[in-house]
């Protein structure tokens, strides 16, 4: 697959079948994942796959809780806002969003795959995020669906201590990736276009270039 | 270019030459870039991107003051540790990016392009440096190099004053990257096997797949 076809293509994949991703898939994308650059090389990340039935059941309660915090709390003013005007193309595609994270929350249990990664003095999140979003793009080679969710932060002991993962040697969440191979299909998701959030050499300057993108169109 | 390809060998190249970006490079990292996904699609960004010489000039000093800090806080005992066994491979590899480091400082001015990533509301990275990321393997498609930098944290009042990034509105420095047409060749950079920073289910459980990479070998 063509690089440009990957970087426009790997948009939030949440529903996806139960089907198990097989290890060799497995592998090229943690082989991809560390791949990414690190501040000073250090490589200080750890990548943990989950797939037992019965970690992800208990991450799965977990994470319903996260979701109905995040709903409830920071997007509870955008749900409001956007049922209000639920014409608008805006509040149409958020409302969409919002059904494909509700879709993975109910059925978080059979999603075949989560990725999670975590590193040591990170920050920025600039060690970790890279090899994170290489092992998606990788996925996306793959013809595996992924999507990237924080949400987990909302009740981080719970989730760190059903991964075990050790309280005092100073890790750091980055983020959840569910994986699988997609009911849906690929396509370029909308943005707002790279002109208007771009300035050039000093904040609000216009940057210069038209950008009527996407500059990939398949 | 495959995205294999571009995933294994976009490594940290801050030995660049003072030739310019082309305009319609500089469109296709910048739409590649907004193409990276962001909590609830809020797309709450912004790219500078800085040519011009006199804000490079501002930034250079900036910046070799920050990694006069870096060199003699955080990377103190390492340089030291990496002196003391300077036969060692990993010494060796280590005080390699370091000259890298200390080139891209001496030479800041020279250095066509610098794309800097900012976010509101992104308390992990998790929206930006996707983002970033990109950019930096859009780079890579087009035949530019780019190292990412987070140094400018160090003074970043300054830097941020130099970009006349608003100090009220919540936005957060994401990571600096150099950016121009490499002077030495790409390759795959040394990482340690993901099969020792993976683990399966978890924490500390074998990953149960042999990883011999890199997978890729061009």
């Amino acid at each position: 697959m063509d690089i440009r076809e990957a970087l426009y293509t790997t948009r939030a994949m949440r529903r996806v079948k139960p089907d198990p991703i097989p290890e060799d898939v497995i592998a090229r994308i943690l082989d991809a994942a560390i791949r990414a650059p690190s501040g000073g090389n250090a490589q200080n990340w750890r990548f943990l796959v989950v797939d037992d039935a019965a970690v992800k059941g208990r991450l799965g309660e977990v994470y319903r809780g996260c979701m109905e915090v995040l709903w409830s709390t920071i997007y509870k003013d955008k749900i409001a806002a956007a049922e209000a005007t639920s014409d608008d193309p805006e509040s149409i595609q958020w409302m969409k969003v919002k059904r494909s994270a509700d879709w993975l929350a109910e059925n978080f249990e059979t999603v075949p795959l989560f990725f999670f990664g975590f590193a040591q003095g990170d920050p920025t999140g600039g060690s970790i995020f890279p090899a994170i979003w290489n092992a998606m793009l990788a996925a996306r080679a793959e013809g595996v669906g992924a999507s990237l969710t924080s949400a987990f932060m909302l009740k981080l002991d719970e989730a760190l201590a059903i991964l075990e993962v050790p309280p005092d040697e100073g890790w750091i969440f980055g983020a959840c990736v569910s994986m699988g191979y997609p009911t849906g299909r690929w396509g370029v998701a909308p943005r707002r276009s790279a002109t208007e959030v771009s300035y050039r050499n000093t904040w609000g300057s216009d940057v210069g270039i038209r950008i009527d993108g996407p500059l990939w169109k398949g």
